[in-house]
């Protein structure tokens, strides 16, 4: 059996997961494509039982489990030596670390507020009452509360990713003339950020046309990757999403 | 002529500017010993007849002038390529640039505010009167009430730099296993809050404690390169600093 790719999915087999994302595009440049297992927060159980551990993405490949999308990409990239690297190197792989755990430390807190009441849309009716309870207990509020706070998130968030203007003011991609796991890393966020919710992060901030322009690239890279799935849901329905 | 460095010095030789510190760094990485001109702020005119702007480090090689750490690293990473690498490849550079900015953007604004009160007793008592003029330009207040609110503006630098901590939590170096210039960044932004000031901006800070011991690993780095010069200033008298 090849490699297997445990995926979050929401409403309709849409992709919804910054980190799936990654692990996504990491697999195309790589040029691997993984045996997929839909996974939804209800299959908790079976993620536990599978790795230790609840999240998605994980890998399964030849009798091992690796969970944690950093991880997994670094898995990718030994298992896969004479693929295109992710990394380029020992000295890029550190530097993409740093960038990883900016991610998940700057940017991903204020996206999650700005998404939140949105979000819940895109999820399986059957998902949403565990994404309601867990967020709000994590937000502190309910996310109609969370949402009505949304233009200070908003611009915590355009605060936080500042720096990725600037880079891509000067070069195409976060990992210079070609595009790497770096780009993945911060692309999944946007990606995220691009089928979770209707309203555009970027709308009003015309001062990012690199980092927009970059964000198309993005899309568009490995045969259009990035519109492959459904995106936001034309209609907002079902329980627990309220609205 | 072999390769000239046009350093930032501050009083009795001290060198004080984190821009420089990253060069210098890259130096002695490549194996590199440059011609040192030592530069102060007066020198502006000087620096700007050299290379068309007001700002040091600036290197000079086979009659072409570079200024700017960031094109002064690529210069020389380009101009050594059999030395050891300063990016690791094309990947790694293009992830350094990030972190390049990311440095300039977010870490290094709020440790100005931290750092200005003392560190106008670094330099030179020629220099104390352009530099507290600028800088309470730049800061909109004098720099004895920047220095009252150093509280605010050091936990705005900590939170700035927390993606450091869990970063070398996991890897001794940024770039990895091995040291390389994205750790010269970061690291010449610690080191000029070192020298700048007796405050350690890491004092208080109980939970950093990876961040600390590769501040140590890096000052003991290229034979202890981070202590070869004088530190803070003992005593702290001259025209300018008041105080």
């Amino acid at each position: 059996m090849g490699i297997v790719f445990h995926e979050r999915i929401g409403l309709d087999g849409r992709r919804i997961s910054p980190f799936s994302w990654r692990i996504r595009y990491a697999f195309a440049h790589k040029g691997v494509e993984p045996a997929v297992v839909a996974t939804r927060f209800a299959d908790v159980e079976r993620i536990r039982a599978l790795s230790g551990q609840p999240l998605v993405p994980i890998v399964e490949a030849d009798g091992r489990v690796v969970h944690d999308s950093w991880s997994i990409a670094c898995h990718l990239e030994d298992s896969y030596p004479d693929a295109p690297s992710l990394f380029g190197g020992a000295a890029g792989r550190g530097a993409a670390r740093l960038v990883n755990v900016w991610s998940d430390m700057t940017v991903m807190p204020p996206l999650r507020r700005v998404l939140a009441a949105d979000f819940i849309w895109c999820l399986d009716p059957g998902d949403r009452a565990y994404f309601r309870r867990s967020r709000e207990q994590q937000f502190g509020t309910t996310l109609e509360a969370a949402d009505a706070e949304r233009p200070r998130w908003l611009a915590a968030f355009l605060d936080a990713t500042a720096p990725l203007e600037r880079t891509l003011s000067e070069q195409p991609y976060l990992a210079g003339a070609a595009p790497a796991y770096v780009d993945y890393i911060v692309f999944s966020v946007f990606q995220h950020a691009r089928v979770g919710s209707p309203r555009d992060v970027l709308a009003d901030a015309a001062d990012r046309h690199c980092l927009r322009a970059w964000r198309a690239r993005m899309v568009a890279l490995h045969g259009g990757l990035g519109d492959r799935f459904a995106g936001y849901p034309a209609a907002r329905s079902g329980p627990d999403g309220r609205g």
